[in-house]
């Protein structure tokens, strides 16, 4: 059972009383921290001061404002005093990949003029007149090469990040004129930031209708395919078997790193983020691949609306780094394995999933999700998709795991906000090593001394 | 009357038929553009083979997707078939610009590596988590610099333009569970782009209901008042005098390269956007400063789950542009008047003016608003407004300016989606130079003719 102590965990100089397992669990811990902190001189770690400012569960949004970043609270010098420590497993702050860009050195560094990024236009010769054409180009080049998905006879358009193309694409595919709004359906558990983009200004053009298993009306609808699936990794198809049915493939996580390439994607609409590709979160860009020239242009429109284009600066800088990703593929001879991108990626996810399943297997107190096994067709190699988060299970009593994890100073995001059951969290594995690693020695605690 | 003539207009041979005064307009427009395209044997204009591509009226936004970038088309060479020769001066593209950044060489140069714009995160310490610190310190800097706007005691959130952060403010203004929308006004002419973002989604948290000056229900509402304002250069108080009211002050053009900047404006709520400050429509960035925590708080919460945060790239980039050019007035001995912005922008502008008001008084048939004059406590200067827009009134019995101007192959923004009257089209000053002359040239020519 969940323990009730809550509150400053008081360390030093203090007697264990005789109160619950997990108390005694996260004293250990808290200790086990003490002694890193000792070790370490500056070990970078969310010492939240801001635990008060837990994040309001009903305004909860994909990233919360909860102090989070691991390396920005490091560098405040917040080493002080240690009042709470948390580990921040709930968003997928894609952090991982920092340390493979600084190894890259200046190969992808940028050099931009003052006199760059004056006009709104980019290419006035395509629909999306705000589209970088060195950005589109090097988006088709790596999709190419990966195999990943058709590009022929596809219109690009660029968003801020693929959260703002979710929303153009509602906007593309949802008459103005119709008398209901338009169900948006996936199915659960479905990333959870859908049902809050979808419903966030009340619009009357579509409206959120939850899992897509439940859904059976019989009216027109807008199913989310994603593939892999966030949150659980699950390799998915469409499940509404209606009438009047438009699929968006969210594609964020297809890329060899997570999962094996069996096949280009070939879908009507394709979504494409680059925090999850390359791990640039901070530049907020995303792509589609549209086959229709009208939803296309649509979307564009909502673009042209909500913010007048996307920022110039991170196109330019995208396509710097996605052609020189081509490129450690196409001129191997320069290229050793280790310093190709996708190849990093991979080894990094595999490692990080064999720790996260030793830990979890050292006890019964959590399961993970049993995920396909399959052939990539990019690297050759068979392996089961490792992706970047996992969709852990509480066993045994644990009704709540995000409310028990977060007694450990563990922090994921609940399993209802996927439109699923508090048995299950979601876990981020591209978060910083050292944090990571650090998550895994608790889990791996937890699971010890609960199993005992 | 306007000419009933359209299509391709040929010159080469052929001969002058007694037709309209406007007839004769436009062939003579056209041969004095073809003089000059063989004396400048490149000249950057927009051979428009795309005019049948007209933007959709209903469907028209702030950028219509028509070719509209001069530059880009210019590249494009396509100096062979003259067809048809568009200006326009529909938008507010701000390549003015341009040359003072390029006169300003590596100063605002930026080297980005490839490991930057990792994370989502900026400052875990404020509100604004996605405001990258050193945006928000060049944005204080400038303010105290110009004294153009209080910063003290303001919360900074910034967004993918000040259109963002202007539904953030709609977001943030309006209850979600009011029984009705909340009611969005302000005083026509407005900015036309405030009811095409109001009524994209068919919220349900607000609606556009137009004309301040018209407004009298006894709600709740939010008035937008623009100052200086978009499209007429007015300087602005707000209107209705209602209870509940919530004042938005969209501030994009307080800045004393366009209005004598007479005290620092110290609303609630003021937005700004750099497209308008330095030139840099490309990067779509903008911020507000905003005096109530929980406003900003649920501006941060909208730009969150709208699109997860602001370009990082772009906020370093503005943080240097802004940063020199507040040392190019802090460091006074290194700098000539010549190389300071603001006197840059403010030269520029003025010269514009002139242009624009000689051309418009050879004759009868055009008019322009009387615009406030002023002392400016930035510049030292006492001056009239010189609005990056005329607010251009067709005069005798020329009904609709922007098809009449259009006819002359000038594109313009009609009276009609600034809730005003098609007797007005709204001009842009801020474009490239050449295009802007010719504009001129044309406009005089089309005024010393109708007015024979």
């Amino acid at each position: 059972m969940p323990s009730k102590v809550s509150g400053p965990v008081k360390i030093k100089g203090q007697a264990l009383l005789p109160v619950s397992v997990n108390w005694l669990v996260s004293v250990a811990i808290n200790f086990g921290l003490l002694l890193k902190l000792i070790h370490d001189g500056h070990l970078r770690m969310v010492w939240s001061s801001s635990l008060n400012g837990m994040p309001d569960k009903e305004n909860e949004a994909p990233l919360s404002s909860l102090s989070s970043s691991f390396t920005a609270q490091a560098k405040q010098g917040n080493e002080g005093l240690i009042q709470q420590q948390l580990i921040n497993v709930d968003h997928g702050d894609p952090t991982m990949y920092q340390s493979y860009w600084k190894q890259m050195g200046d190969r992808t560094t940028v050099v931009i003029s003052g006199w760059q990024s004056v006009s709104y236009f980019s290419d006035t010769k395509t629909h999306c007149w705000f589209l970088e054409p060195g950005f589109a180009n090097a988006v088709t080049k790596l999709h190419n090469l990966v195999r990943n998905a058709e590009t022929g006879n596809r219109h690009i358009v660029v968003g801020t990040g693929s959260t703002q193309l979710f929303q153009a694409v509602l906007y593309a595919l949802c008459p103005s004129d119709a008398p209901e709004p338009m169900s948006i359906v996936s199915a659960a558990p479905f990333y959870s930031s859908y049902p809050l983009i979808t419903e966030c200004l009340k619009s009357g053009l579509y409206k959120w209708r939850g899992d897509a298993n439940e859904f059976d009306r019989d009216e027109p609808y807008i199913e989310l395919v994603t593939y892999p699936n966030n949150p659980d990794g699950s390799i998915r198809e469409a499940v509404v078997n209606g009438n009047g049915g438009i699929l968006v493939h969210d594609l964020a996580y297809y890329w060899p790193q997570y999962t094996p390439i069996s096949s280009p994607a070939d879908h009507d609409i394709m979504l494409f983020t680059l925090s999850k590709c390359t791990g640039h979160a901070g530049m907020r860009l995303g792509w589609a691949l549209v086959k229709d020239e009208a939803i296309a242009k649509k979307m564009v429109k909502f673009i042209e609306i909500s913010s007048i284009g996307v920022s110039k600066d991170s196109q330019v800088r995208a396509a710097k780094i996605l052609d020189v990703i081509a490129d450690t593929y196409e001129h191997a001879e320069t290229s050793n394995k280790s310093t190709r991108f996708f190849d990093y990626g991979y080894q990094e996810m595999a490692k990080r999933w064999r720790q996260l399943r030793e830990a979890v297997n050292k006890g019964q107190t959590f399961s993970l999700p049993n995920l396909p096994v399959g052939k990539c067709n990019f690297s050759n190699r068979t392996f089961g998709t490792q992706p970047a988060f996992a969709w852990l299970k509480c066993e045994k009593t644990i009704d709540d795991c995000e409310t028990f994890l977060r007694k450990h100073k563990i922090l994921t995001r609940g399993g209802v906000h996927f439109g699923s059951s508090k048995k299950f969290v979601r876990i981020s594995l591209i978060g910083h090593e050292e944090e990571y690693n650090e998550f895994i020695r608790r889990l791996s605690l937890i699971n010890s001394v609960e199993s005992l």
